[in-house]
């Protein structure tokens, strides 16, 4: 399947674009709106997959034309950009894409980080407000430490939790989830169950700053 | 240590009981409005601890004279009754006692649980709000299915998180709740953290019932 990562050359981004690359046969283009970087930002993760004798490449292009190749299209922007950048890839969109929303709002005070509703609900239902007609939007791979994503060394044995209100989407974003080696994907219903998934984010946060020892956290429900 | 569990006739409220008195060397006391009530369930959770062998008792007692005559006081009552509780032994507890907040505030909807987070900020705010000069206020064992800590043969192996504005009381109930078998306390900083502590909590509902073979759940940071 074709998978865009919009914001593919941050962070997050990165980490899902080497993960899939590595461990499934989708075809993935990192999006940016910047096509020069997001072209640099994918013969970066092309070198890193070769360098680690995987026969793998990860594409580069403009957000718009990212999206348009693609039946997988992942939010992996700020959350203050999610609306805007459905926007702005709106009519490269079909009936039957799907949106994946992996962002979080969080705000941080001297005593940590804290989740920032939006007047929304969530940032996952910011996505779904925005996106066109037929487009289905699920929310994913929010609880994922980014650079534990990236190192292709680390194990994950972690678990991811998809929210969606159609169950077709959701079914097809939780087997591109479980294709990442280590990587479960739960069902945890629908959109309205949002908030206390991307406010899980902040948690990680506040847990791996108190606690030596403790990075690039992950979560597992056992 | 002494231990009063007010509200230790419920579900949470008799989990813990028979853990830390199985695992533990401290006294417990379940305390409940109702003294004789409070007083049979003791009896009940002495009556499973020795058919399993286990030199172990708990007590039972009207919630005041539960508190007064211990350190740690868990408020094992409903989120509405956090604050009531608190005022109703107040005069029980001296400076140096610490009160242990597990509850978390819930609604539901046809999509699930979510966190319905109080005004004051959570339930662990609401605790400590009522509390005597000189009486730090911990939350713990927010996180924590019941049935399963109830069920002395059920494996742990999970996490409980710990918040609190006051380092000492916050590592002593860190020590008291590393004392349960396969039980691991992680500090999560001060009291602005509990919210999202305490949205874990219908997160783990709505990840069992959208799980076949998942149920009574607890999580793992790693």
């Amino acid at each position: 399947m074709k998978i865009a990562i919009l914001g593919g050359t941050g962070d997050i981004g990165q980490g899902l674009a080497l993960r899939l690359a590595a461990d499934t046969a989708h075809e993935i283009t990192v999006g940016s709106r910047d096509a020069e970087k997001a072209e640099t930002k994918a013969e970066e993760y092309t070198t890193e997959l070769e360098s680690r004798g995987l026969d793998a490449a990860v594409a580069g292009a403009e957000n718009e034309d990212a999206a348009a190749a693609a039946r997988i299209v992942v939010l992996a922007v700020p959350p203050y950009h999610v609306g805007d950048t459905v926007e702005a890839v709106a009519d490269a969109l079909v009936a039957g894409d799907v949106l994946v929303s992996p962002a979080t709002g969080m705000k941080r005070d001297e005593e940590g980080f804290h989740y920032h509703r939006p007047g929304a609900g969530s940032v996952t239902k910011i996505a779904a407000n925005a996106a066109p007609e037929g487009v289905d939007v699920v929310g994913a791979f929010h609880n994922l430490a980014a650079a534990r994503l990236a190192n292709l060394d680390a194990e994950l044995g972690i678990d991811t939790l998809v929210i969606g209100d159609d169950e077709d989407a959701k079914t097809t974003v939780i087997d591109v989830a479980e294709g990442i080696e280590g990587l479960r994907a739960l069902d945890v219903g629908g959109i309205a169950n949002a908030p206390e998934i991307e406010g899980l984010t902040p948690l990680l946060i506040n847990v791996a700053s108190n606690n030596e020892g403790l990075h690039d956290l992950g979560i597992e429900f056992t």
